[in-house]
Parts: structure tokens; C-alpha cells; sequence
């Protein structure tokens, strides 16, 4: 059996790791907004009952037209999916053969895509020594062969975010180069201070810009993303797309979430304080750990090099870690985990300590 | 603008004919039960909240090991989809550059994914005088030389239902042949008396059973159906599905709802009362219908060729019909209706007599 592919549902990874599940795991494998969903969706459930026994709007029409003014965007210029999982395997249809760059540690699911539709896939590996720095102008020859990218920002993994100015640097070699740049922001809302991307769409015909509204409003459960790109790619996106893909719900749920701006920044906050506590727990317990922009982070005890012992110690005391082993140059080197409540980063930090206490650090 | 490629979400197709559409419109151009969803899901609606913010099993093993063991299937050689309509989409990538038989009238998403997956597409007509009969054996000849062959049963639009020896006779053709049966029963639980075809699978090796939850328990804004096929044919649908395609509510009411057996009985018989009573008025009214085993049923004026007149007239009246101008060889000349609730069905007839009395039949 191999290491499950993803985080959550770790139920899956216990049975890789043979280990009965505690009742009460806490699962920091599923990077979701520690805050749950806006109290808006709670108050609203009842009403969407309504939702369920009509067809949903196969042209999200309503959502469409919500997110467009938000961002300024042409409607024809965006597509919403079932979750942006959808929209990968959708770009992956349009990409089916091609030459396809990807910037390693990334998110398993563009290597994934890639390979069902037999693209030529090269990687680049950033390096955790250089806290995964990318470098544009190291790229230029390698862009040149490509016909597509794909950037996380922040990197999931890592949580690395790349500002707007690396970005645009990029775009510059990817237009010279005719190569499409897809800049994945499933977590663009954690970051704090982020400068606006969308309107880089404007100039650069190449950029495709990936959204999710599942992390920032805990919502995984419902599938919700959308794409933004040149009114053609967006048409080839649509055409591949299965009727009614997008659920009732999910299209409701959209409407009634895209806007929340207070909830964002409170969302912001509170992540950054519990990243700040947990750092400097890290710090003082000789953990090593990633500088990250968004509500996740990698960690890693340095008297180990693959961390298996302490991700099965986690799983032991009911503290359920992401492994990397499917996540090239990383491979198991390092664990990633979720930003949760004060209370979970708490127990996280006291299972860490009773580890630390088995393993003491030299360093 | 063309006309809509589906029912449901009428308001494009009074955009379409350019008429305003009244408040109180009755939408007869979604074929879901008049009954709604069963009562257990409103029950249990507060409960699904907390699957909001969990990621949906990828695997679906809950519902897939309900299904299995209901239907004596083997989970590994049953998929569970996004709707049937992703199904049909998945099924257009195993199919890709294939020749493929449609026995039109036919549901309109196999042509239009077999286009899209760039197959060879031949169309077999079943004719309204006969009221779209199918005979195996004259399709021999043609099926020798197809991939696949798509069977919908109960036939959508027409609501005709091919008995199990019709459908063996198929089989034998298909298997000797090399030849898919895709056999697309979305409908199959609203036939009375209806006969499993499921122990077929055991026998032959090409059939396909696709199936929907969306209709009989009037869920189509959740999104959810299955297929049942060899592993092999399994494993390459799920090879092309992304990655948490089926959302949480989904998963959780599919194993809420899948074997409310009791709830399908009550709707059986509803319907077919239902359909009785009008059937009874079409033949006084001097209407023509087809004869349905489903929850639906066409309709046409003989006073007319194209039933646009008719139509339009509903559409002004409040009355949604679905249009069959996408349906190869029945195009305008047949009106589609699902069978609604008591209420709703005599206000059908209500404004259906009123264009009589305006078009009066002289035959």
C-alpha cells in the first residue's frame, strides 16, 4: 500500500502506517482556515435545502457575475469548478502533450494531471537550504522549451510566498516564450499585505490564475474554485468541462461567501499570531521549520533525516501529520502541518515536547 | 442564441423566446420526482453541515461498499460520479477517437462528449411510428463495426423502455462484436415491475450500467450517480476522474438515500396514476404522447408539424415544457413533459385545454 496522496481522510494514512486511529486525532493534514466556515453559512443552511432539488445554473451565471465585479474581470474571462481540483485536471486537458515545467516541492496533483494527459514533464527543484527561493532569470532557458508553468504562490507545501515583483519577472520570460504561467492561489487569502495579481491579467495573455474558495472558508466538503485567464483558454476549459459540474450548493455557498472581506483579515490574524507562537516553540525545541505565508508550514526534527519515526509517533499520540514522501526533494525529509486552533497548537507543541524528551537535541 | 441544451433553469429559455418569464412558472422541463427529495433528508439536513468542512473521501468507500453489497457488485467494479453527466464525460475519454453508435432520439450529452473526445459518430434512428422500437438485429450489421454503443433505459426523451430480452439481445451482439453497451439507466427505478440487469454484468464483459441518484430522489443540485462495469473499465473512469470530484453532501446523503426502497415503491405507483390521468385527457384532448415507463413523457399537437406554436403558448402560460430541438429526428416535432405533482399536473391540462379550444382538432 502506498502513502495516500493527500492529506485528510487520515484514516488512510493510519492503515498505510498500520496504527489503530486514536478516537480523538486531530488532523492537521487538511491545510482548512482553523476559524471553520463564516457563521453566514450556518445561519443560511436551512435555505439551501431549496438548492437541492433543482438543476444547478450550468453557467453559474449569478456566481460568475459576483466574482467578476469583485475583481474587475470580464466574466468571459473565468470559469468557477468543482473545487480547483476540477480546474488542474481541466488545464491538464489543454496542456495533453505537452511540454510542462514544474517548480518542485508543488502540489501532487499538477504532476498527477499532467501524466494522465501524457505531457513532457520537466522539474525544477527550489532548495530548501535557499528557504525555496525561485529565481526567474535561472529559468529563461528552461521556459524557453516550455508551454506552460505551474507556480503555487504560496507554495503548498512550503508556504513560500513569491511577491508580485518575481511573479511579473516571470510572466516577462513566459511571454517571450509563449508558455503559459499557471499561477495557482488556492491560498492567496492567508497572506497578509498580499498586492493584488488579477490585474497582471491585463497585460500578460499568457497568465491563468487558480482560486479556491475551500481553505480560507473551510468548506472542503462542498467543492468551490475558479480560474481566471485569456477569454480563449477560458473557452477550452469550458468545453472539457461535465455538464453540471459545479453542485447547488456549492454555487449558493459561493454567493454567499465571495465577499467576506472582515472574516479574511480576521482569518489573517489569528494564523499569524498562532504561526508566531508556534515558530518560536519550534526554535526553542531545535524544530525546523519553513518561513510560511499561508495557514500550513513544513517542519522537521534535524537529528533525523527522513522523519518517519516522528511522524508515526505523532499518529501514535493521536496527531496526525501530511507525510512528503510523494513531493519530489522533499520525500519524506520534511512534515507539513496545518495552522489549527490555539488549543490543537497547543497539543500539537506538548506531543512535539514529550518527543523532544525521547530524542534530545545536541544542537 | 441557440436553444438551451437541457432542461431545468428555464429562465434561459425564455430568454431564448424572448417572453418574460411569469412568477409562478411550472417547470415540466426537469424530469425529477414530483414527490421531492425523501423526508429523512430534511431530517437529517442540520446534521450534514459538519461534512461542510471536511475534504470528501476520495475513494467513496462508505457509499461504494453500500452499493456494492445492495446490488451484489463487486466495489471494484463500480465508480461513483459527479452526477451521471461526469460519468458520461469520463466515458468520453476511454472512448476518445472511437466509433460510437447513438440510437437517437438519445439524451444529448453522449453526442456532445462524443464530440468533444473527437469520436466517430454514427446515429441510428428509431422511429415515433413505431413508437421507437428497437430490433437488435437490424442493428448487427452496424455494431460490427462501432467501439460502443450508448442504450439509455427508459429511453430519455421518449420514456420507452426496453425489456431485459431486448437488452440481452444487445449484449450478444455487443460482446460478439467487441462493442460497449453503455447502458444508461438514470431512469431505471421509476419502471414498474422493472427487471435487474445488473446480474448481465457477470455474463458479459462490455456492458456498462450507468445509473442516477439525481432523479428518483430529486437531488440534481447535489450531484451524484454511479456506473457499474468490468474492473478494467472501472480503473480507467477513475484514471480521468480529478481529484475529490464528489462533494461531502453528496457522499453523505448518497448513503442517506440509496436504499429508501419503500420511497421508489410510493413514487412508482404515483406516477403511474399520474400518467394514467393524463394519458386519458391527451386521448379526449386529441393530443398525441408517447407511452412512458418513466417520470416523463413526449407530447405533441398532431395539428401541427413543429410544436413551437405550442411551445410558446405554454411558456406564455406559465407551463415550462423542454423543447426538442437538439434531439436528432424528433427536432420541434415533440414536447417534452416530466410528470409532476396532482396540482401541477391539471394545471397542464387546464392551459392545454385552452389552446384546444383556440386550435381545435377536427380529427
Amino acid at each position: 500500500m502506498n502513502w495516500p496522496m493527500h492529506g485528510a481522510n487520515p484514516q488512510y494514512l493510519y492503515e498505510r502506517a498500520s496504527i489503530e486511529m486514536p478516537e480523538n486525532a486531530l488532523d492537521f493534514s487538511a491545510n482548512i482556515n482553523p476559524l471553520g466556515p463564516p457563521p453566514i453559512l450556518l445561519d443560511k443552511w436551512e435555505e439551501l435545502f431549496q438548492t437541492v432539488h433543482l438543476y444547478p445554473d450550468p453557467f453559474a451565471s449569478r456566481l460568475k457575475e459576483k466574482i467578476s465585479e469583485l475583481h474587475g474581470v470580464h466574466p468571459k474571462q473565468l470559469l468557477i469548478g468543482n473545487g480547483a481540483a476540477e480546474i488542474i485536471s481541466l488545464l491538464g486537458r489543454i496542456l495533453a502533450g505537452k511540454k510542462v515545467l514544474l517548480l518542485q516541492p508543488a502540489f501532487s496533483e499538477y504532476e498527477e494531471v499532467c501524466r494522465i494527459n501524457a505531457c513532457a514533464i520537466s522539474h525544477h527543484y527550489l532548495a530548501a537550504e535557499n528557504d525555496w527561493e525561485l529565481s526567474p532569470s535561472v529559468l529563461k532557458k528552461e521556459i524557453s522549451k516550455m508551454d506552460a508553468v505551474f507556480l503555487c504562490n504560496p507554495n503548498n507545501p512550503t508556504g513560500t510566498f513569491y511577491p508580485k515583483q518575481i511573479i511579473e519577472e516571470m510572466l516577462v520570460i513566459c511571454e517571450q516564450n509563449n508558455c503559459y504561467l499557471i499561477l495557482d492561489e488556492a491560498f492567496y487569502d492567508f497572506v497578509q499585505d498580499y498586492e493584488d495579481m488579477v490585474p497582471l491579467l491585463k497585460q500578460y495573455s499568457k497568465l491563468i490564475i487558480l482560486r479556491s474558495l475551500t481553505k480560507m472558508y473551510s468548506i472542503p466538503g462542498i467543492r468551490l474554485g475558479y480560474v481566471f485567464a485569456s477569454k480563449q483558454v477560458i473557452e477550452q476549459l469550458q468545453h472539457f468541462q461535465s455538464q453540471w459540474s459545479i453542485n447547488g450548493i456549492a454555487l449558493q455557498v459561493g454567493e454567499l461567501l465571495i465577499d467576506q472581506e472582515e472574516f479574511q483579515q480576521k482569518t489573517q490574524i489569528f494564523v499569524q499570531i498562532e504561526k508566531k507562537k508556534l515558530y518560536n516553540f519550534f526554535i526553542k525545541e531545535q524544530f525546523m521549520h519553513s518561513e510560511s505565508a499561508a495557514n500550513y508550514y513544513l517542519l522537521r526534527d534535524p537529528l533525523f533525516i527522513d522523519q518517519k519515526e516522528l511522524l508515526t509517533f505523532l499518529l501514535n499520540n493521536g496527531i496526525i501529520a501530511r507525510h512528503t514522501y510523494n513531493y519530489p526533494s522533499l520525500e519524506g525529509k520534511w512534515l507539513r502541518f496545518a495552522v489549527k486552533s490555539k488549543e490543537e497548537n497547543q497539543q500539537l507543541q506538548g506531543v512535539l515536547t514529550k518527543w523532544r524528551q525521547v530524542h534530545p537535541s545536541s544542537l
